[in-house]
């Protein structure tokens, strides 16, 4: 009997007895159910609306016999997952309590004089950490193109003398958009030994651009540059507090003496684990978001939105007016998109829901242009 | 319908129907169950064995749908409840990934040139973060009594001239002692505002002791004490890894900036707020812990084991020989006690499992001593 059809007769059973079992084990194990959009449309965060996968929730399950016992061996088993799939050995590989862990570690691993070189915008949490440590900050404005400006970056480490710590969002966060690999890859194999490169790809499995590729062969090969990766985005586990670290073993080993201990929560190191194998669910994340946000970006076409290429699970789009004002509107119509991402006060970041949840969105959206709001 | 009836009902109704639902479900919302004990016996970390309350598996199993999200509304919701629990507001309260975060920002939150002071031996996380963030360390030796000393550690910081971190472990771990509260009161009630200090009552549910109480009045009234908590223990999470800081909101402010972002897993978050209001739970696994380290005690008694008073859920007891020696023969019975703790290398902290499962270990040590071994 297949899972489906077990389901539906655990619901007919527990309804006959009481439904408590069903009740409470029916909803754990399902995929997101079919059904009407629910509201608040949640679409702020960049979450993948899927869920966790079926493989991931079952680990849950038989995981909390074990929510007592301090995760050490699940710890051990992920990471050697991990370190299998991409095809390095466990000692380049450190796990954080999401990778904004592994960004905090890059912060306060450096030299407390080196300064924190990131685009602007880019994912906040490094500029955030770098300033609760004192520590300089260098905000360079990406490209006209939206990519990072990697030769004014070089020349404000060069300008620093070489100690720094370099951040590399690429595809970037909240803009959605690429870096060439090629400037990229140049700089990692040129970079003075004393610059810390971070790349951060929490994206990289939604960016199927032909021309983008993983900078995991330069955290193999260089001492001074670490991977970042996550398990909330193609993973669908935001929740799950899961990311990691790939680098040579020797910068693991320094890095890992700043790492909380026993990061990585016993439930989620299963369902990281789990997930880590269901290459299925991962090409039904991508077919959705790509399905759902062909639907966002041809109403933003048709209303004459300028919106930039999107490698993730998010779109960044013009506004006529200040997202501030247009938030909160969103907001009394119960749909949640991204905050202000200042400079960018004119532009708005919407993630990516179901394909339904895009056609509900996308209708707000025409409404809003009737009453002159988008 | 009650639910182990339910349960049972269940079983039937899965082996009629393949067994899917059931084998997913059951072993999720059991409580521990009855049956032979497990080898190995597992303690060495001193977990709660009776594993999470039947109200936290639940919460976990329902907490999965949101598995994908970001984990906002359940932090704030366990800061909340946490809060009421301790008669405060919810801004006196941070969370942390396990109380060892709350030691680790407690390190990093202070001038690199204060030193970090501690006993010797004590719950090894702050020496190891001291460490690895550069500072100066000063272990101060327990008294004879087993207590921290006090007067000493006190003349220490002063020699520092005032800016120090202090940390108090109360009860100790590794040793399950106490430290008398009245002369923890009165250095927390006139240390200089330079010096911060951190007491740790990980154990604190555990110690019976009429004579002992929470500082959190002090943690209140004063910006420079910072009481720590965990759900680890009582709690019997972990693997889930929650802990949280009481303090004046000044100072909770002041730390935050050092946290994790999003730390507290989904799951876990949802767990501890179920297990909160569980005080049946919280007076069973007392009820437990003392029946299985009377089993242990009366042995150590019957064979001439010396061993310190114990207000915790684990027993540190002497050898007659090397800890290292007696760990690796228990290793190879499927034993796992505490690793050495020096200075303390001819003593074993063993921690309290289930009743059956310290009268196994009491017949293992009983064994041990007809060979020579213990």
């Amino acid at each position: 009997m297949r899972r489906r059809a077990f389901l539906r007769a655990g619901v007919a059973v527990g309804a006959a007895s009481g439904g408590l079992l069903e009740a409470a084990c029916a909803p754990a194990l399902q995929s997101r159910p079919a059904g009407p959009v629910q509201r608040p449309l949640r679409l702020a965060s960049n979450e993948n609306p899927l869920g966790l996968c079926p493989a991931a929730r079952q680990a849950v399950m038989t995981a909390i016999a074990e929510g007592n016992r301090y995760p050490r061996q699940a710890r051990q088993a992920l990471i050697e997952a991990i370190a299998a799939q991409h095809g390095v050995s466990a000692d380049h590989v450190m796990l954080g309590t999401g990778s904004t862990e592994i960004l905090q570690i890059a912060v306060q691993a450096m030299p407390p004089e080196a300064p924190v070189v990131v685009a602007d915008p880019t994912y906040e949490d490094v500029p955030q950490y770098a300033t609760a440590a004192g520590r300089r900050m260098e905000r360079v404005p990406l490209r006209a193109d939206w990519s990072h400006d990697i030769g004014r970056m070089r020349e404000v480490v060069a300008g620093a003398g070489g100690a720094a710590l370099v951040f590399i969002c690429n595809p970037n966060n909240p803009t959605g958009t690429l870096t060439p690999c090629g400037d990229v890859e140049a700089w990692l194999r040129e970079a003075d030994a004393r610059t810390t490169l971070v790349v951060d790809e929490a994206y990289f499995e939604f960016a199927e651009d032909p021309g983008y590729r993983t900078m995991q062969p330069f955290a193999l090969s260089r001492p001074n540059v670490v991977l970042v990766r996550t398990f909330s985005k193609i993973h669908a586990m935001a929740g799950m507090r899961l990311g990691y670290a790939i680098a040579q073993p020797a910068t693991i080993r320094r890095l890992r003496t700043w790492a909380c201990n026993n990061n990585g929560n016993t439930l989620a190191l299963a369902a990281a684990r789990a997930s880590l194998d269901d290459a299925a669910f991962h090409e039904r994340s991508l077919a959705s978001n790509r399905a759902a946000r062909r639907i966002l970006t041809e109403c933003l076409g048709e209303l004459g939105l300028e919106h930039l290429p999107s490698h993730t699970n998010f779109v960044m789009h013009r506004l006529p007016g200040e997202v501030a004002d247009y938030n909160a509107r969103m907001r009394e119509r119960g749909v949640l998109v991204g905050r202000p991402f200042p400079p960018l006060t004119t532009m708005s970041r919407v993630s990516i829901g179901l394909p339904a949840e895009m056609a509900e969105f996308a209708q707000e959206l025409r409404d809003f242009r009737a009453r002159g709001w988008a």
